[in-house]
């Protein structure tokens, strides 16, 4: 096991009901800037509990961050805090607008040039404007970590900031929200949190033997809970399990000790950075060539978890490993996610060599867990994903 | 799933060499106390890689908190925080110093009559005086909750405390501190984390898929590094994944969301307080008996148990669950702990009904994941453990 140091002071507020808890953890006389995304808030019945729970608090709104929260409009949210004088940030909804809410918080007190330096440089957060977040949408954790993820069409980057300054203070995570979330949005959900775990489990043995099973766990009861919250979003056993999976996926826990690979996203993130494909789907196109490509680096990994996880008992580590893969495609595409680039654009060609250049612009040479994987392998993962 | 409230802020400083680091995490200006027992940490070599982190600190030392710390012990440690006008408390020691330690940061601050009270009514602590812990005995998990067990001696009681002012700022986890643990107390470690994640556990399925998987890996990891352990407690590894288990076995996470026993607790602290015999023995005698007594409640989980734990394939859910019973008997037996009450003293005749009479003078009389647990059943249970 490695060395590490382990802190998330999160305060986590669990269960149907809990969104009118959410006075006892704002400061009293707080003046609160509530964010969200389209909108869809207004139609599922939580932006009214949100708004009945903060009656007595003064409330300044801002809505309309998109999906991949986008810089400029972020700046627009900025403006408000500043001259609203905002003293704490409440979102309300999934990755994107907490994602967004976090680059605020870090954004109000940053006295650098500018705020994007928050991601280029990228800065250690030490210190943010307070915020809560009230999850909508299971699937990334941004609602117990401190890491966002911003995007700027402009210059069509997609970068991460974070800090221990940025861990909310408190999420709801009430599971009667899954009800009304489009299937389309389940499917990344389970899909992201299922590859967030992967990243953070498939390189190689590493004697974090504790670890290794709770990502184990996290993967097993997404497993099992998919056919159920894809069938019934209502079912609330499912969607419990489904929404503390995805939280206990990336809160930092399963990390901790291990080596971590994250080459997945960083090839996925331009995917969606050049086409605009869903964050989830970019990850379930990138995955299975990633660990073909680097097979020989993760094959004992992939066949513990073709074991413990899909039950594989037959035949030796190679075949073991390589059934692990397809598994794990399968399961993407049991999902309704497909796993080819083409299958999402018409527009491919080209795509390898664009994002390898990247990663060389940017002088990304030694990604994965062991700090090998360059452009020139990056392309041939891409163009494989064809 | 039940609601749930999730919060523990405790820094984790994990690793080989991680003491040093503690300067960073105590306040600059601290008068610091430093908490230890029996002086083994004088024998191992952490006495002095604390001392030389705290080089540049004023410490002040209280040593000689014996195992079940004890209240006569403790008041003298805090005649010294008021003498000395300590602001900052650092615990180096297993459960029994760290928790003297949390009364100490509990009692620091009260303002009652009579510390004992925030045991005896209890009361719960909100604020304490901050502290560290430096561990160097895995088992309790108390360097990562907010909760703590003291013994006093005049009335022969061994009760509990907590709150959310109680969790350490940071606990340094160095598994090297392994090395020197003797045998019987690394078995009582084991034995200990084990009973804990049981506790948590052994209830009924409650739609905790999570929560269980998580609870069986712990269980899973301290099945499988236990012989290592045992055989050669310098194995860095199995230390730093026996360190990481009993933590993760108690630091309030596998039990959100699930119903929880603690009867096997309430039980053997009573074995304890008559007899003396080590906390984790008691759990071992108690256990096994608790499980049969209540096999109508929990054969389903043990069933469960059963199958993921210790591969138990064959029979119905009554079979499997009683052969799981056996298992973790055996467990126990595998590491030298003895089941039977007769095992530890001559003078057990009399101990169910005497217990049985606490229970009632407590108005203890719902205990168990169902509340139903009374005085009658708790005669029953003790004395099968004869």
């Amino acid at each position: 096991m490695q060395n590490f140091d382990f802190y998330n002071p999160t305060k986590i507020l669990f269960g149907e009901g809990k969104i009118e808890t959410i006075t006892e953890e704002i400061p009293d006389d707080a003046k609160v800037l509530m964010t969200y995304g389209g909108g869809s808030i207004k139609r599922n019945g939580i932006y009214e509990q949100v708004t009945e729970a903060l009656v007595d608090f003064e409330v300044v709104e801002f809505g309309g961050i998109p999906p991949n929260p986008e810089y400029e409009v972020l700046l627009e949210a900025l403006d408000v805090i500043k001259d609203e004088n905002i003293d704490f940030i409440l979102a309300v909804g999934g990755g994107s607008v907490i994602d967004g809410t976090k680059f605020l918080s870090a954004a109000a007190l940053y006295d650098g040039n500018e705020p994007w330096e928050l991601l280029s440089d990228p800065i250690r957060v030490e210190e943010g404007l307070p915020f809560g977040t009230v999850l909508t949408l299971p699937a990334t954790a941004s609602e117990m970590n401190s890491g966002a993820v911003v995007s700027r069409e402009e210059t069509k980057e997609k970068l991460a900031m974070g800090g221990p300054g940025l861990f909310p203070k408190f999420s709801v995570l009430d599971p009667t929200a899954v009800r009304t979330i489009p299937e389309r949005q389940l499917a990344n959900g389970i899909t992201d949190a299922f590859t967030h775990v992967l990243e953070q489990y498939m390189t190689y043995p590493a004697g974090g033997h504790l670890q290794d099973r709770f990502a184990e766990s996290i993967m097993q009861t997404l497993i099992e809970l998919a056919p159920k919250i894809m069938e019934d979003p209502s079912d609330y056993e499912a969607a419990s399990n489904f929404m503390w999976s995805c939280t206990m996926a990336l809160n930092g826990l399963i990390q901790k000790g291990v080596p971590t690979d994250w080459a997945v996203h960083a090839m996925g993130h331009e995917l969606t950075a050049l086409y605009g494909i869903d964050h989830a789907r970019t990850l379930a196109i990138i995955a299975p060539r990633h660990y073909e490509e680097n097979f020989g680096h993760k094959k004992e990994k992939l066949a513990q978890y073709g074991e413990r996880v899909w039950n594989i008992t037959e035949g030796d580590t190679d075949t073991k490993a390589t059934k692990a893969i397809e598994k794990t495609e399968s399961f993407f595409h049991s999902l309704n996610i497909d796993t080819k680039l083409s299958d999402y654009t018409d527009d491919y060609e080209g795509t390898a060599q664009i994002i390898a250049e990247r990663f060389k612009e940017r002088g990304w040479t030694g990604l994965g867990e062991h700090k090998e994987l360059g452009p020139d392998q990056v392309k041939t993962i891409v163009e494989k994903s064809y």
